[in-house]
């Protein structure tokens, strides 16, 4: 088994309303069963999922954790991270709160960098599966193509140092691949063995994005599909199940 | 920027002293500046890390421990969970402790999935980093080439479902890769990017390996390396720093 990873070179930079599928279609040759992965930031330009801070005004709340916060942080960018958020997890020194859509992450996604002008945040698509199957759409309108989708960013974990990219909306792919009750190599059941492999995709994808290299979309071919299509919001833990509130 | 992940296809079974390197050796051909994954089941086997359930004495603690778990747990192996762990971080329904590296993980990393026999289970080696050393200083003997090494296991994640491959050890590859000060695409300053390149590598490499598919090397070809090599240690967030203890 064999996977390819490539980065969709050349990309412009893109903008409100912009039609990032035929940006891609043109920009590399797709195959049927390839998987894209996309940074959500491009996802959030184009649909307009930016907040100006000029026009954030930030509540005392904001105010003060912006003071406790290790980097030194905007305030209005704490209320904006706010107002995407359903719970604050922790606000020691980093501030790690649950999203509307259960994502449990540092800054609600929130982010700064790659967003033109001093002034502008993007936040995280409002929902990133239909995100993904929206450009899984419009990709096979303009191919003809099955093609799977991720909607990426790049997350912290709580007991390892770095961020990996990690799946936040999926179309067309495995989301989580569920092997329990299968057997291993020498016939015992497999326990505990749900891997998460749209997590997978969007780390290996990853690798070849980077934060400087201006390649926020990649395409991935090879993957053997070993199951049901599956969704972002599937490999978000439910709350009931959260050991570390 | 193009990455290739292929399986290391055919290799038999792994036992107590086999020359891991000389078996990856001869079923696949390496080039300078590939990252050979592989599986820390087979590093743990041929390290002779296996311990034999029926020589161990289960505590009080452990029999306890073991009637509290949702999976019917032997205590036996609850037991070798505690002997590999410095500090049972939770013991509701899962059993997630800190081990003597300073992973924390679900059942420490012990294992009785393809492991011959009902009554053996694997541990992680004992210094992962010096094991990817090992593999790496007898590649070059063996090959002339200079590869990166990194041995993997799956780790579960307080937040998101399923398991996902991750870095225990490295060596001759990057481990974090420290953006911060770097400028991003439109010129302003990366801040909080230090990304866990040794983890995302591991994670690729689990889409090769599976868990069912006998293919417990993987070898990455086209990796750019931005930065100096780390070790697995550097990825492990340092207890001071934990925020969910």
């Amino acid at each position: 088994m064999r996977i390819e990873i490539s980065g969709v070179d050349g990309l412009p930079e893109v903008k409100l309303g912009d039609d990032i599928a035929s940006l891609i279609a043109s920009h590399i040759q797709l195959e049927s069963g390839d998987v894209v992965v996309v940074a959500q930031k491009i996802v959030s330009k184009a649909e307009g999922q930016v907040r100006e801070l000029a026009a954030i005004e930030p509540s005392a709340y904001a105010l003060e954790l912006a003071l406790r916060l290790e980097a030194k942080t905007d305030p209005r960018i704490v209320e904006v991270i706010l107002s995407e958020s359903v719970r604050v997890v922790r606000s020691e020194r980093v501030l790690i709160t649950q999203t509307k859509h259960g994502f449990v992450s540092a800054n609600a996604g929130v982010d700064h960098s790659n967003v033109p002008g001093e002034d502008m945040v993007t936040v995280l698509p409002a929902d990133p599966d239909a995100s993904a199957d929206a450009l899984r759409s419009r990709l096979r309108e303009l191919t003809g193509l099955d093609v799977g989708v991720i909607v990426s960013d790049t997350f912290g974990r709580p007991w390892r140092l770095g961020i990996v990219n990690v799946a936040l909306g999926v179309a067309g792919v495995q989301a989580l691949l569920d092997l329990r009750g299968q057997r291993d190599d020498d016939g015992k059941e497999l326990r505990a063995s749900v891997v998460a492999v749209g997590d997978e995709l969007a780390a290996a994808a990853g690798l070849v994005m980077g934060k400087t290299r201006r390649i926020p979309a990649v395409v991935i071919r090879g993957l053997k599909q070993e199951g049901p299509h599956g969704r972002g919001r599937d490999i978000v833990r439910p709350s009931a199940e959260d050991l570390f509130k």
